[in-house]
């Protein structure tokens, strides 16, 4: 297919990073579109009901759910080797993509990360309950993804699926808090796959912040 | 795989009610085992730290996240009818399946239908003021939906994906609030697409109040 991609995105959002490493990845160019939900969602409503970055467009073709999008990059670039072909593999790199989803983007980014990072950063008012609201709140969806690590099906040093992807960004965001970096560091087999992903070109290349350091 | 099929889930959980109809769908025999994840936590943990119902184990293979659990069981089963193979009606199942889990399930199961039927049913406590909350928030959501079932890649009458059932019991749960039937009607093709779903036998051998008359 050659017609060409664009992503709608803002360049804080977690979901557009996310989106992002997967254009990165799979080898796709794609012009980009900002648009920052939060103060201009008439501009995003052209492209979605729901009014959510990232939007993915292929010609016209609009998609949103970062989980379909980096699906159907990987399908329409032939970047079989982000989906494993075992059956539980891929079960498995599902569940990851779901857990983060449902479980850990709430608790990790807009409790921890948003609370204890990018609100005092941008000098925005925050809520310094709401760091340990997270941490309390995520535990049980590091724990399994802890656990899924040390199973090794997905979350290897050595084959990277969607699921890398998917997870790499919000654990980026979540370690910028010294206490969500202690709180990592308290899961070894996760700790262990995300020491492999911290300094990857993906990441780099996508940093939202090259000039605040790290904790 | 000759392994057993375990399902572990909680007869009012609408994620349960999905699995147990992609059972069905997908002609998987399986032994069920209930537990109710609001009063008997420790009985799931010892299959899920997230504490969440629906939990799919087949042999020594344990898997949560419905969308995850949906697709394997396609997979294994060989019941690919149920994932298109044109990768942009592919990407729509995978996104209506996103949208239902994140823009829907909260304002149209857990307000709208717990405090508009299941709580008031239950002689439980409810706030009637959720459910208006409910329908306000799930109206983008909807909207969404309803254009996709118009462009008809999936959500068609005439070749059932994983998003038709992934969606069914969510719908079924906020129609049974005569404001959510109302809502629903006012999206003309998703309207449509739910009037082909809604006697299915797959619903209803799935029922959960098999003696409570719908609005």
């Amino acid at each position: 297919m050659a017609e060409p991609f664009e992503l709608i995105g803002f360049r804080y959002s977690v979901y557009t990073r996310i989106v992002r490493i997967a254009l990165i990845e799979t080898g796709t160019d794609a012009s980009y579109l900002e648009v920052d939900p939060f103060s201009d969602s008439p501009a995003l409503e052209r492209f979605t009901p729901l009014g959510l970055v990232p939007v993915l467009r292929h010609g016209d073709f609009t998609l949103t759910e970062t989980a379909a999008i980096l699906r159907y990059l990987a399908r329409v670039t032939g970047t079989d080797r982000l989906m494993p072909r075992d059956p539980r593999a891929l079960a498995r790199m599902e569940q990851v993509m779901g857990v983060a989803d449902t479980s850990l983007y709430w608790p990790l980014v807009r409790q921890v990360f948003s609370h204890g990072f990018f609100a005092p950063q941008m000098g925005e008012p925050y809520d310094p309950e709401q760091v340990t609201a997270g941490l309390e709140a995520g535990r049980n969806g590091l724990r399994l993804l802890d656990g899924i690590a040390e199973e090794g099906l997905v979350l290897r040093g050595d084959a990277m699926t969607l699921a890398d992807l998917h997870l790499a960004p919000m654990i980026d965001y979540f370690t910028r808090v010294a206490a969500g970096a202690e709180m990592l560091a308290s899961h070894p087999a996760l700790s262990a796959w995300w020491s492999g992903m911290a300094g990857s070109p993906l990441l780099l290349a996508s940093e939202p912040f090259p000039d605040v350091p790290r904790p």
